[in-house]
């Protein structure tokens, strides 16, 4: 797979990336989108969220400090991406830790399309059906084989599903993607699953025929620039620093060195 | 124009600067506040806005990630700041992108006395009544004279108009100030819009009875602080690091050498 | 005192820590409370603040950015720590400087368990009744004897009491501990003060049978954190990326030798 070509597709179309996401890591996400080259926006009053996402060319929806109101106005623009038809990917973040989380993400998965269902292990296998309990927002171990439960998710939903975690899976109902990029680090970092969603989010948007290696592709880049960040530097703070740096910096070299994407 | 005189004053009286700001960059907009010297609060909640901004030497709004009724608060706050007298700073952030953008824009600058509106070149021109389209909250191009635009926009409403952008202007009714500091870098960071509304909120709290050359001189000191960074850095979040930390930095030295302020 | 078994307890136990703060820090006290060993989880609907508490081990108020749905939420989440017997941490963030603030924060005492009130000097002599106003969240000065203050108030309420300042005090019913570390450099950074709030829930939740020490350790450890960092950068940006990465790396060695806790 040529994944720098799509890191190239996304420096070059800039794709406005539009989210209603959690006010955790809203900065975070924000910032990747910008160093990939990219734009984000985020608004989220119901009132605008169908124009917005009518400007924009993915949409990212993350439940991680979700609320009702919240929720009804990502189901707005959800509605409003589906009929321009933009990609939408869904961070079921803390999906598995409270029954209300558990909720609110069938009720967005039934109100409108969703290209893209992205989590880590315990939060997708819980939006397949299994019984987990994510500890907050970090991931509790699955049992099962997750390449499976992505793969069975996918078809079931007829969508893209993206597990992050030591090694991504991205499954649709066809082929499933495994990526070992990324660094032990990562995991120590608040906010690099949520990252993770918007990388996702910008390369679906600038790509939006091939979603399933886009959202590989995007991955990989995230992943190979979170190694080399992890060169550089002791602790977490130091590291998500300079992993938003190698994201704006990767250059095709890097991303052909190191690129460990499986189909 | 002695831009560091304005800077000794900022730093003298350590002005309380309140902000209904947005969330994507909350902290940005506090953490350069402190680094000036002054200091930051935010505080959005309808029954204690009044009397927070009653406490400060100045009042930050911007409708970044606003809804109705965080636009009630700011009316608010908005009205309680002209009782007390000091500066109303409106960061229009993304007017132009959203009719309700617009929409509540105006219904600010109705419903209370606005001392400066600031914004890129698509925000003002939008609220000076061009028909542009901001792309999500990036500036989109604008034909014709910014310079004009906000000198028309500044009589119109009997207020100063700051344009942020490669080169910054600051209109009041009766003068223009070019303001040619600043680095591309800047535009590669998340939130180097939302802090400037910030620092302009900064300089006006501790020289309200002066308010362009207050805004002109915050901007240059900003811009000065991002070309210092600049050297020091290649990335987007190693640069936003290093801005912060020139802005509290900055001498006495840097601003003299350095500023290109023009009246 | 052993400091350094309290900060050995939480990165053992790595306790869950569910915060409902302010939206200024969130995601600082997210990684701090991550770079001590233990998990972060931020959430704030009324329909899971008691199922999320009911998965931590320790609760973090923090009305920084305060309304009233917010406390309400609150609310909830105290009680249903309460029931589950896991601490809860309330920062009074800006009391005493609108009344707003003021009610909130006796509402939220008297609605529920609080076992540690932490705050700067001004917001706790405010709590404990005293005639002060406090600068937006920086404290003001206080004329009376500040351990004191915190011993009547830890008595009055049968909690723990923590003072922040350049010299942190930690009162129960009984005892009274100093701790001399920190730098001033800690002043001068936004969200320092939030931060040591989710530092005490951290400890407090690993060693829920000894809340006052745990404080006081917390308060210890993240002061030397502030002390080694200090050394290493100049401006106060650098300085927090290097305060996270120092709680991150810190050694038995370091907690020994620098601790400064006074029973």
């Amino acid at each position: 797979m040529d994944v720098y070509s799509f890191l190239e597709a996304v420096r070059q179309k800039k794709p406005l990336v539009h989210h209603l996401t959690n006010w955790v890591t809203i900065y975070d996400c924000a910032q990747v989108v910008k160093s990939l080259g990219a734009s984000p926006v985020m608004a989220h009053a119901p009132e605008e969220v169908a124009d917005m996402a009518g400007l924009s060319s993915a949409l990212v929806l993350n439940i991680g400090t979700l609320t009702s109101e919240f929720i009804e106005s990502m189901k707005i623009a959800a509605r409003a991406a589906n009929k321009k038809g933009i990609p939408v990917v869904l961070d079921v973040c803390g999906a598995g830790a409270t029954t209300f989380r558990d909720q609110k993400s069938f009720e967005l998965l039934k109100s409108a399309r969703v290209e893209i269902i992205k989590g880590n292990a315990s939060e997708v296998a819980r939006i397949a059906g299994r019984d987990v309990r994510t500890r907050g927002v970090d991931a509790a171990a699955v049992r099962e084989d997750l390449g499976e439960i992505a793969s069975l998710l996918a078809n079931e939903r007829d969508c893209v599903v993206a597990v992050t975690g030591e090694e991504d899976i991205v499954a649709d109902p066809r082929s499933v993607f495994v990526v070992r990029n990324g660094h032990e680090m990562m995991a120590r970092v608040v906010g690099t699953g949520c990252m993770a969603a918007s990388v996702i989010g910008a390369f679906a948007g600038a790509s939006p025929d091939r979603l399933s290696e886009a959202a590989a592709a995007g991955l990989a880049c995230y992943g190979i620039a979170g190694e080399l960040a992890a060169e550089e530097c002791a602790g977490p703070a130091a590291f998500k620093e300079r992993l938003m740096d190698r994201v704006f910096q990767l250059t095709a070299d890097d991303v052909v060195t190191l690129q460990k994407v499986s189909p």
